[in-house]
């Protein structure tokens, strides 16, 4: 080792999953540009070449190729300079455990036109030996890992573990989870501290989830502390998905000195060419990267940067929203604003029977404060038509033998509204618009299925599906204030009781709405679905029993402030745990892609079978107790 | 060991999953009868306790905590008997490397009310060794494996795989995937092998694939007859899914002579308690069970059984199907009439503007041979409404800066029809009546995306969907034949020209409609989807160059009778390969939960990343070539 710095580039890219061309001409550039500004490294994120959620197209094999084609080209350019990069490594020779050919989550390091091989190992790359295979993560379903490399050669992992050593320095190469070792009998970067190495790297693609970044900083921090090395750790941006799920990239790509310390780093959500001369001894650099934890705004940038991608990708210019006047509609709406000329964005209000002036008003009003384009579409005759075509309908069979005059109930009728909106009406005005229209539900919708299929579930992409009603409060005042700096989003949207408005049972003006307690049943369903030891009705009744349940759901009020008696708090909780394994589900099922912005969003995130509603006996027994 | 034969019962039994009650009821009802019946040895299916594809319900402590009781439950029942189950295995004191709480796919052995531990290894039960991360399976996102175990005890995998001394004989114990070997480079019953066996039990929670059958008893007998010792198999039947795909499982449990002859098995997708008393030495059995192939006729005992237990899981006793005079709808609806008596079934014909007597004639003949339900809700008023609600409507923003005039065009008129059949009218008349509908759509639509979303893809579930349209015919034709033993599906319902009846160019009475060739387009979209070496345009159209294609693919007829030349065939490739990456895929997310009956079903069996329509760069060069 010549010097005490090694002048590094580390490239935040926008990775296109399933895009290898595309992806190594960026890769290209960047190189270039390396060369002439005298870096000595560079560092691309995991996949950079084929991206990573890309669900089973690991199976086709011209993909694959592509890929290692694509790698070669990225190698051939590392004239005179250290080039890292992920991508898939291929053995044509062997085979994965489900019969295909054999495939590494790997880290390649080139120089001089040639892949530079670890010291040990079979392979010409890097293999990630740390597979995850929860959340979104489906690893092993595609990977072959170093464990079941070592068993295969009769060796030890720890023999497989070894450092790259270029002409300038030896690199101790992970990729991400290889660093996040805490759960995993053996720690990848504790093997390779044993060997003399000079600088660590951890290359990523890692998906953004709200505080995740604080998390990781701890995680890495640590790490350098510990093995008195600088980390260099690079993600990647841009947008993947698992179909039902949406992930963003943060990037957030920085540098930790031999002290621990985040010296530096990258923006989250913007593409990068960070160049730096990363000190691999000394003193803690002065500096220090002061990271914050802010929530809401962390949210929004998430949902805001998603949603522009999953458009580009999908070729959308024009969208529609229907808007009620609701805060749900007013906020999506407003995203779109921050995305769109005021001219591509069409609001529709489709009043019926039961919409309030008051609502429609401020539908109005949101749309005047937005400058987009408005329409007003009522739904009234088509309802009145399809209840008088089904209402009184006699079906019969050919012998006459029986016959049965059917009924339109309330239920049915509601549900009749509610679809009549989304696809009769928002399906046809938003292609007339030339574009598509959007999905409004919330996480606390979604979770109990309280939405109509086919109805208010309809639309392109599920963009708040991620946040509790509640959060989408918290996110409409953050917007007003700070991205919008105005009232934008109407006070009265704040004030008036959630509802439906699709029966006189739901009549804002009498403050009538929604039979969801948002502050509570938010966080009783967050205990559910987000919590790390998630709850089922045996722990709720048995926080409940205990007197306790307040304060392990994070509940500021009163349970006996909502509910008047044990039968009545049994009886909800029974009722929304019953929609949430029920048609709850049986609705996510045909939902649109959820953009996920939180821990366990539903779709592969949260994945689910229907098995109908359960309880456990040790419940019923409690349940028995309670009212005895 | 004391006898040359021991008296086996081997439970095919239905697993409830999720509900580990139900399913110990029956086990201890089984047990009982075994008692009394002289039985040695009973043996259950892998997972008989908490059932197998649970999606993330393993999250669930409380879940785990019964599982745990139950099968605690099932040992005390061991009394004078031995009994093997599959349960899920708990370390409560460690981790799965994501962080929660140990477990392990684990088949447990009890006698007399304790569990016989194996012979090494660190746990009263066995663990899964080879665990599946293909297709529908998850197992390592759950699940701890042995070789995961035995590097975290720095031992051997071989010196944990030992084998479950009896009271009565020596048992070499396997769960599922443990016998499929060929791709791992270990074979635990190999390993098992090199002790003194007396019996090998493979416990199975295995799903039904068409021909599937064939190939498990292909590898069964091989190895029976290799190891020289007898091999106890026991599968499930019932349902299981993953939200978006729904799994039969079709039990075919069976015995393995020690000379590899498969001396008796139970009927598939039936419970059954099988006693018999298995040689463990001696002379090839007498009688072997002849398997045989017969995919179409397995193919609709599957469909068959799956929409009944999908019936009984929702709790579904009516049933409503949009009714066209195709192929499609006629088979949906006789199948459906197979399971339901005549008055709990609705066909409902939906005609429109370019709906000819031709269909609607048929769909009143087919109503007419079920007997069942009929009725006639056209929607040309609702159509006109809506279109004209839409076309001419002006938006404008609140300036009146700018202002637009929308206009209905013809691909948004034929998606208005379709989605006021489903969205409007069939939604509503199923919940008058009672029930819910049917979705239609078979594999060829739901591949390339020739469906409306919001319109003919909806529905509860999606039951033909895992078929080529040419294998719905199949299909129509063996129902009349050996299910009906009559005309049922009319005859002009096979011989009229496939058509969604949308538009005057497709009018079926002038032998227009659909743009699929289905003899040859079923063939290619096979090779994308189905077939194990999965097709891309680079290997369609390198077949195509070197005149191979027919062959390859399995096409009777000549490419070229089908396009005139090599653009049209191009366009052709091109456009369709962008509707499977596409729009197809768009619709797919949203679709209906699919039965699966074959390799790759949509959703969790084959899984997906929008990412849009991508060619390789060796496609591009094929196709210059091919032009130049």
């Amino acid at each position: 080792m010549k010097n005490k710095t090694i002048r590094t580039l580390l490239v935040q890219m926008e990775i296109f999953p399933g895009r290898p061309r595309i992806n190594i001409a960026s890769m290209l550039h960047s190189i270039e540009n390396a060369r002439t500004d005298g870096v000595e490294l560079v560092v691309f994120p995991e996949m950079a070449i084929p991206g990573y959620l890309i669900g089973d197209e690991w199976e086709h094999e011209s993909f694959l190729r592509e890929c290692e084609e694509c790698g070669s080209e990225i190698c051939l350019a590392s004239k005179g300079i250290i080039v890292v990069f992920g991508n898939v490594g291929l053995d044509w020779k062997k085979r994965n455990e489900d019969g295909r050919v054999r495939k590494y989550n790997a880290l390649f390091v080139a120089e001089n036109g040639k892949f530079v091989s670890p010291e040990k190992g079979p392979y010409k790359f890097v293999i990630k030996t740390l597979l995850p295979n929860y959340r979104e993560f489906d690893d092993s379903r595609h990977f072959f890992d170093l464990r079941k490399l070592a068993l295969e050669k009769n060796t030890s992992v720890e023999k497989l573990i070894s450092p790259v050593k270029t002409s300038k320095l030896t690199l101790g190469c992970a990729l991400c989870e290889d660093a996040w070792d805490i759960d995993y009998s053996l720690s990848p970067l504790n093997v390779l501290a044993r060997k003399k190495i000079d600088l660590f790297l951890n290359i990523s693609c890692s998906p953004f989830t709200v505080h995740k970044n604080l998390k990781r900083n701890r995680i890495f921090s640590t790490k350098a502390g510990q093995l008195k090395k600088p980390i260099v750790y690079v993600n990647n941006v841009g947008i993947q998905n698992n179909g039902k799920t949406v992930f963003t990239f943060d990037g957030s790509s920085c540098i930790y000195d031999t002290h621990g310390n985040q010296i530096i780093c990258s923006p989250s959500f913007e593409e990068e060419d960070l160049t730096f001369d990363v000190p691999l001894t000394g003193k803690p650099f002065g500096d220090q990267v002061q990271l914050k934890e802010d929530g809401i705004a962390e949210i929004y940038r998430a949902i805001d940067y998603g949603t522009r991608k999953f458009m580009e990708l999908c070729g959308i210019k024009r969208v529609t929203v229907g808007i009620s006047g609701g805060i749900d509609s007013a906020v999506v709406a407003s995203i779109y604003r921050n995305i769109l000329h005021s001219k591509d964005l069409l609001l529709v209000n489709m009043p019926g029977k039961y919409n309030s002036q008051t609502t429609r008003t401020l539908a109005k009003e949101l749309a005047d404060n937005l400058q987009c384009c408005y329409a007003e579409v009522p739904i009234e005759e088509s309802v009145k038509l399809t209840t008088s075509q089904i209402n009184g309908i006699t079906v019969r069979n050919i012998s006459g033998k029986f016959s049965e005059t059917l009924g339109v109930g309330p239920l049915m009728r509601e549900n009749i509204q509610a679809r009549d909106r989304s696809s009769r009406i928002l399906a046809a005005i938003s292609a007339a618009f030339g574009g598509v229209f959007t999905c409004n539900a919330n996480k606390s919708e979604a979770t109990v299925g309280y939405t109509t299929l086919y109805g208010d579930l309809c639309g392109y992409l599920a963009n708040i599906a991620d946040l509790w009603k509640t959060e989408v409060y918290q996110l409409a005042e953050y917007m007003n204030k700070d991205i919008f700096h105005a009232q934008i989003i109407p006070k009265g949207s704040f004030s008036i009781t959630p509802s439906a408005e699709l029966s006189d049972a739901q009549n804002v003006d009498e403050g009538k709405g929604d039979p969801l307690i948002y502050p509570y049943h938010d966080l009783l369903f967050k205990s559910w679905v987000e919590s790390w030891n998630r709850t089922t009705p045996e722990e709720i009744i048995s926080w409940y029993m205990e007197g306790k349940l307040e304060t392990n759901l994070g509940y500021k009020g009163k349970i006996s402030d909502i509910f008047k008696d044990k039968k009545t708090f049994v009886a909800d909780l029974e009722r929304w745990w019953n929609q949430y394994q029920g048609m709850g589900l049986v609705k996510r099922i045909q939902a649109p892609p959820v953009l996920a912005v939180k821990k366990r969003a539903f779709g592969f995130d949260h994945r689910e079978s229907q098995m109908g509603s359960r309880y456990t006996a040790k419940y019923e027994k409690m349940k028995k107790l309670l009212f005895s």
